[in-house]
């Protein structure tokens, strides 16, 4: 039985206590609203993680890369949405993946993906099924709901032999919001947006009976679901400082931290050197430019409890440097020594998770558990 | 045999004929200055990459995480300097590899590490080895040449039994430098500075056999080594982006880029969208605050041939926006249409490489291997 304390660091501590909260938090206020929530697992990418969330109510699930796809797959999971456009070069491992009896959905925004679709189709024989990806805010892919294209693309798919599934769109500029009136004024564009899109698709006769929303400020924020089919959302399952900036969990709400030693000092400049640099912390500086720069992440102590005012407050390789904001804490060695461990919670949960082989999956007991995850593509 | 078209992408590919011209570069260059090299190996992680540059004339290697000690010792590397100040935690492990026969040096610069290092050799009844870190430019970790606390922590280690292997500093602010007259001065000053500690140790009748000096800019920059008997470095084996804004390399000398396809458009901006976000690419944005900012990466086509002015100018997880600097291309689709391949040169190549789970290794007469290389602690 690994505890704490024996834990080599650096390394990803995951709260499973918190973060059975935050899942039945999710779920719950998904039930509330009478829509299914269809997790993504593109942050924990950990079979351990995931069936939590199944066993909470989840159905189905969203991937980023097919290699998420054929590890959730092996682990069981059948009804799965690829939710980046497909590639013509991607199809063969696509219709591989469904042979073997997985419900792999994919997803296009363009009339060339589509006619790739077709074409690949046709040659095996079989059903594809794609859902047409909606650009409902402007910050990324997407077919726009008003526009010729998203007509176009359905019938080329429709006449061509796909199965159209429905309609997906990602709100993701819902991570630049700050207040709840502005998460569930995106919330509903994000809906009627979606929603749109698809009474088109079926005005032109087109079969549409998704209709796939989500972000986890969205997510949390909607009030409406009118006409939506399913929600979407990932990162909700750990949290992190930009949802926390965004304002949708506190900061005892953030599962995932990584657990780190002080290693020296440089006293004069107030700091402490730690061995969690960018590689355990990953690059995201996703605060920098939020109300609260938490540099690369906030410090709490070795329970978890954050000491405020002091982050890290920049990283090389296999160190972090541990500063207080404003003047320097000259008492840090003192306050600090060599060995102390610390918490440090993540921007980007989905970007410092990725950074790890595995959680040590930390139970309310204090027992420690390794939960691999996996990386690559 | 496998070749690039046929490559799942993203992946991150590694020209293998213009890593084996940065190998030799450097190493020419120090076999001119007549001081060894001694690889950091944090860059690859790949022991296919490391032979090369140690078939090439490296004399040992360093290394940033005692799991990289442990595969490259796996690998037949006996010479290992830990270049991280150890904490007391990671004692055992380091004891254990050399009992195993590995001779791996440790670093430190305070008391309390060296206390715990005089502790637990003393309990293990074997002599470890410590060299001395030493801050030459304020920039990270390390003792200061002309400080009190150099001599009472090479006494500690000298006294409590510990072998003092000599001094080691790392000018990492040279990558903050531009023009060849800085990165020589900074050369300068990395060399005097270890000098002067080694000295200072000396004088005090202290052993200290080694300084070991190095960043690659300031090893490119070098023109005196004067003391110094062995130089680190790492990036040289890639090069990349910061390295190009730093002005130690050409475009054309940077050999790992990360191969991506387009997946999408978005006309009206003049965006392509490709198969690399920030999981591929690193959130690396290394170049931000350079006098030329290339995004999260430099976009070449298929060839390796840069596109002047052409960026990835945005990421989310598995999704890159590529655009042109300036106006937007709103030709984009037909220039660069759906399928097609490109290669993105990567800010900073450690950062990028570590996203990946294998080098598409190629080889000059378009062959491609896959190079493993590993992640974690």
């Amino acid at each position: 039985m690994t505890r704490i304390a024996e834990l080599p660091t650096p390394v990803a501590l995951l709260d499973l206590e918190q973060m059975d909260r935050n899942i039945r938090r999710m779920q719950s206020h998904l039930d509330d609203l009478g829509v299914p929530l269809r997790p993504h697992v593109k942050t924990s990418k950990c079979p351990r993680v995931v069936a939590a969330q199944l066993a909470a109510g989840g159905r189905g699930i969203t991937v980023s890369t097919l290699k998420e796809a054929e590890q959730f797959f092996a682990a069981g999971v059948r009804d799965i949405v690829y939710a980046v456009g497909v590639s013509p070069d991607k199809l063969p491992a696509v219709l591989a993946l469904r042979q073997r009896g997985c419900e792999l959905k994919i997803v296009t925004d363009n009339a060339d993906a589509a006619a790739a679709i077709v074409a690949a189709g046709r040659a095996a024989g079989t059903t594809l099924e794609v859902w047409l990806e909606i650009d409902t805010d402007g910050h990324r892919s997407g077919l726009a709901p008003e526009g010729e294209a998203l007509l176009a693309v359905g019938r080329t798919l429709h006449a061509g032999g796909i199965r159209l599934g429905g309609v997906l769109t990602h709100a993701g500029a819902s991570y630049e919001c700050d207040t709840p009136a502005a998460l569930e004024r995106m919330a509903e564009q994000e809906r009627a947006g979606a929603v749109r899109a698809a009474t088109r698709l079926r005005a032109a006769g087109l079969p549409c009976p998704v209709v796939s929303v989500g972000s986890t400020p969205t997510a949390l924020a909607a009030v409406r679901r009118e006409g939506v089919t399913e929600v979407r959302a990932g990162v909700y399952v750990f949290f992190d400082l930009v949802m926390h900036e965004v304002g949708v969990c506190r900061l005892d709400e953030i599962a995932l931290s990584v657990l780190t030693t002080v290693i020296g000092h440089q006293v004069d400049k107030g700091w402490a050197i730690v061995d969690a640099g960018w590689m355990a912390l990953s690059r995201d500086r996703g605060t920098q430019a939020r109300r609260r720069d938490y540099g690369y992440g906030q410090v709490c102590d070795a329970g978890g409890t954050p000491l405020p005012g002091y982050v890290v407050t920049s990283t090389n390789q296999e160190h972090g440097v541990v500063a207080r904001t404003g003047a320097p804490d000259r008492s840090i060695a003192a306050r600090l020594p060599v060995g102390t461990r610390l918490r440090i919670l993540p921007n980007h949960a989905c970007a410092t998770a990725a950074q790890h082989p595995e959680y040590a999956a930390l139970a309310p007991n204090g027992e420690v558990e390794r939960w691999p995850r996996f990386y690559g593509w």
